[in-house]
Parts: structure tokens; C-alpha cells; sequence
């Protein structure tokens, strides 16, 4: 099953490429310029071993088309709706997979959430009920994603109106070894979102002994 | 150095006032009804062995002005903005510590803001400027602080627009054994009260093996 990253050549979208990939899932890999969408696709196919399904670098719109079914967005939020806009021709039957976090411009330790609350609700409202958009994978740094030695130190909070289409995207997640929870509607991206800038505030401080941290829904070991 | 809790009769009151009388802070433990607080206060010191410090019981007015410098309350969202009012002649010096989560009506597992974007935010302008609210403990299950048998399995984000009153608080959470983050001004609570309905939801859940899971700031291991 074939999943699509829109503007997938970004460091975020390089880094799932790859781990999809190794996971065995096909990956058409979008860019605005579906050129050097292929070249970064052959880069990054030489760093995975026998075994991995291809990654194939396409224009957005291409990419898209190629979608079994999961379509990732990846870009910066200044083109999250302008990009969402343009495709949406293309997303009848798909579920958009929103990973894009607000960042306040010039201070990425903090969102500017749209009027309608979060990414993931903005990109619901474009796009209309019939095309369900689940928020996932804001949290998972993407030093992490692509360096294929460690292993992803982090759970992922999924959220979205639709169940089934929450469900589907928890699958995919899964395939990666990482475990994935249902936190409900696409509200919960108000507070999953924000929780991207509180990680990097706390991955610079010079107060903690690591960088790249993520969150872990952490049960009691009693 | 005595910290107050007020609405301190409450579960999440309760396992606080436990915690931090077995790490040697003496609490002064806050109720509409003094008489009732000084019942639970004896009940609660029946559970603490030798070597812990006091907690005595007292109407919220009284318990605030026993407190050194800390004022953590841990009312009802539906009693916060009066019980602050109330309280507010006698905050002067002090910082409240709002643990406050704006669980909606009907349904935690979802948050209903209010207008100023969290509890920690609205605690803050009708305080005014120069009683600085820090936003910290929300995520901590009150049935995990309640069982002194287990360790508390979460990190403690703090955050509020005064630097040194988020540190203070800091140091008192980190008397308990669990690591505090800063988490940045008080525009952060939107995201960390909102995690609460989240963990929540989780928890009552059927698909997973816990109970009571809290968060962890998950440092890679590699």
C-alpha cells in the first residue's frame, strides 16, 4: 500500500520516508519540484538495505495520485492550506495525515494557532467533512527519524473526527515499532501540536542532559 | 517553608498533601469548611510515619495566609476564578501554583477553555501582574498520589510568564522525586492542562494495559 509525503524532501519527510520504507510500505515522495523529489528519493533508497520498498521522488500532485490511500502532509505551516488547497481535487477517498506544527514564526519555542485552533482542524475545515484528516507524528523529532541506528523515543498521540480513519493511521504508525494511541477528535491537536515547541524549549536548554527527547504516555510499573 | 493547597480536600489536594508532608514541607491544607480540612488533615497525617511534616487543616483564607510563599490550588475548575477572587487580598508576596484542568462539562476527556486560553492564563489576569501564577501538576493522576506505595510516574511540566516563580515551584516539585520542565510563560498551560482529557481518555480505554499512565520527557537512549 503506497502512502504519499507532501513536501517530503523536508527533514521531516526525508526522516518517515525512510523509516516507511524500511517498514516495507512503498513511499511516493512529493515535492514541489517533482525533480528534485527524485533525486532526494535516490538518496535516500542508497541508505536502506535489501528488503525496503522503494521510495519514489514525484511532484506533490503526482504524489498524491500514487496514494493507496495515506496521504502525509509535511510542509512548513506557511504552505500547509495553500498546499492543501491545490490538492484537494485529488484527496476524494484518501485521509490527509497532518503532521504539520504551527511554529510561531521566529521563535520555535512557541505555536501561532489558525483561527480554527490547530493544523489539523484548519486543514479538516478546507477540506470538507468527506476527506477526514487525522493530526499524528508532530512530536517525533526528525534527527531521530533519520538516523536509522536509534531506535523512535517516542509515543504518538493520533487525533482526528473520524474513528476509522484515526484507526488506519494508528496501523500505519504501528509499522514503524512505535506505539501509537487514539487521543480523540481533532480538537486534541490544540494540545498535540503545542506540545511540538514545549520539546524544543526543552531539547536547547542548556538544564537537561539530552537533545531530541519526545513524549511517552508512561504507565505506573507497580 | 509551609505551602497552602487550597480546595485541598480534594483527591488531587489530598495526594499532594500526602507527598509533600512525607518529603518534610509542611501544608497547610485549605477548605471552604476549616473543620472539615482539619478531619482530613488528621487522616491524612494517620497514613505518614515518623519523620514527615505536618498538615493541618484550615479554611482556604486561613490556609493562604499560613503559606510561606507557595499557594497551590486544586479546586474544581467551576470554583477556580471565585475561590481566586476570594483569595486575592491575601496573595500579595505569594505565587500560585494553579493545577487547575478546565475539564469540560460531561466529558473529561475533552477541556473546555476559557476565553483567556487556559486555568493558568485566567488565574493570571484577575490576579493581575504582580501575583505571579505558575501552571505545574496537572497530568499527575491523584489515585497514583494517593498510593504513597508507588512512585509518581510523571514529569511535571511548570510554566508561567515569571521565570523565577516557574523555578521555585520547580524546586519544590522536584522535592518529591520527579523531574520538573520548564516549560515556558503561561500560554504553554493551553497545551499541558489540555493533556490531561487526553491521558484520560487513554486510560479509561479498553485497547491499552494501564491504568493512571502519566507523561515522560523521553530522552533518546542511544
Amino acid at each position: 500500500m503506497t502512502i504519499a509525503i507532501i513536501g517530503g524532501t523536508g527533514p521531516q519527510g526525508q526522516g518517515l520516508a525512510l523509516r516507511f520504507a524500511r517498514a516495507g510500505v512503498p513511499v511516493a515522495l512529493g515535492s514541489r519540484d517533482g525533480a528534485r523529489a527524485a533525486e532526494i528519493g535516490k538518496d535516500l533508497m542508497a541508505q536502506l538495505g535489501e528488503g525496503a520498498a522503494f521510495i519514489t521522488g514525484l511532484a506533490n500532485e503526482d504524489a498524491t495520485k500514487a496514494a493507496d490511500e495515506l496521504v502525509i502532509l509535511a510542509v512548513p505551516f506557511a504552505g500547509h492550506n495553500a498546499t492543501l488547497a491545490a490538492l484537494k481535487p485529488h484527496l476524494a477517498g484518501k485521509i490527509v495525515v497532518d503532521i504539520v506544527v504551527p511554529l510561531a514564526e521566529g521563535d520555535p519555542k512557541k505555536v501561532t494557532m489558525p483561527p480554527e485552533g490547530s493544523a489539523t482542524e484548519a486543514a479538516q475545515a478546507l477540506l470538507g467533512p468527506d476527506i477526514p484528516v487525522v493530526g499524528a507524528l508532530h512530536n517525533v523529532s526528525a534527527t531521530t527519524l533519520k538516523n536509522l541506528d536509534w531506535d523512535i523515543n517516542c509515543d504518538i498521540l493520533v487525533c482526528g473526527n473520524s474513528l476509522p480513519a484515526r484507526k488506519s493511521v494508528m496501523a500505519l504508525i504501528e509499522k514503524l515499532g512505535v506505539n501509537a494511541y487514539n487521543a480523540g477528535d481533532a480538537e486534541a491537536a490544540r494540545c498535540i501540536e503545542a506540545i511540538t515547541p514545549i520539546l524544543i524549549r526543552i531539547n536547547i536548554s542548556k538544564q537537561v542532559p539530552f537533545t531530541h527527547a519526545g513524549i511517552k504516555i508512561w504507565a505506573p510499573d507497580h
